[in-house]
């Protein structure tokens, strides 16, 4: 059983997927109904976030060792767990935030090879075992999700269509093994439709 | 067996315990005697380091999460290692470091309480498991060591003697589990005839 009164949602998927989207969608059904909603992400909305994510992101960070750069990421989870998320569950509200542990196991450990086990040891350390009570994976094929991203984007936006159908299938791996704490959605229909599903499935767990 | 032909020595202790004094008068014993010597430090003599070192030691972080700050320090060292350590340690030089993994677990698995194994773990994975043949910890009482910082100092010398105190008992205990990878050394001797015991070992360790 958790801790905390509130409710801790996270929204999960390669970029492109409209995870955002989603999460605001789901923020404003919340607050409608009334509930304390807190919408954050990952990386980069703590104190050190900014710095970290710059870091990180910048083009001139290419050749950043791959473990670095998932132990900044993981420095900027435990800040963001100890200064926001669990301040905010513990007076009860819904935290929605877009990408938490399962990105850094589908970035760092599957697509850049660092290992599942050893990365999320490293975010159970960060996060001191702090789980979401839903993850929500938005899902979505590869030729649906390209041309939603356009321009350059970033360095890891450029990463190869490989990596990110080894990142895909991590997500549905990981979702696989723990279905209690999942729910997959096919990302590629309309997002209103969508947000229904997600809230159908939040408005459950937060009934349990 | 270590897959690298150089030498790898780490300087431990607390601030003020004539750690990078002795670095130096080792690094130059080498260097005289012919040696490719790389001088470094932690946390910060990396690409991201002065950016990591500004986030946990400028006094405006007070209140940064210890877990945070842990994993700073560990991106730093995985930075350390891949871009500056492993690349002389295959070239064949002799590399000294000013602080190291026992660093991370005195004042964040210790000092700050997260644990020396979590700190451990999360040190092995930044590091790749690279370990120093030789680990030298200044020994030096809390009354010796207090009057040499002088002045108010950053974050981490103004905490309080109880701190270095557990910090110093778990450098002793690191050793003393794996007394084949430490020496230690009274540091409170003349600094000369410190540097005399550390290099005899130092040649030791380079002759096997």
């Amino acid at each position: 059983m958790a801790d905390y009164k509130g409710v801790f949602i996270a929204i999960e998927g390669g970029d492109g997927a409209g995870k955002s989207t989603q999460a605001r969608l789901l923020a404003s059904r919340l607050r409608e109904a009334g509930h304390e909603v807190v919408l954050t992400y990952e990386p980069g909305d703590t104190r050190i976030g900014p710095t970290v994510r710059r870091l990180v992101l910048d083009v001139a960070s290419e050749g950043l060792d791959p473990r670095a750069e998932a132990l900044l990421y993981a420095a900027d989870r435990a800040e963001h767990v100890a200064a926001l998320i669990r301040p905010a569950l513990e007076r009860g509200a819904v935290v929605i935030t877009d990408r938490y542990i399962d990105s850094s196991i589908a970035y760092q450990g599957v697509g850049r090879g660092l290992g599942v086990a050893e990365v999320a040891a490293v975010s159970a350390f960060a996060t001191g075992g702090l789980l979401p009570d839903l993850t929500v994976v938005l899902d979505v094929p590869e030729d649906v999700r390209r041309p939603r991203i356009g321009g350059l984007g970033d360095r890891l936006e450029r990463e190869a269509a490989e990596f990110h159908e080894a990142v895909r299938k991590a997500y549905l791996h990981r979702a696989a093994a723990d279905p209690g704490r999942y729910l997959i959605v096919d990302a590629s229909q309309p997002p209103d439709q969508l947000a229904d599903l997600i809230a159908e499935q939040v408005e459950k767990v937060m009934s349990t």
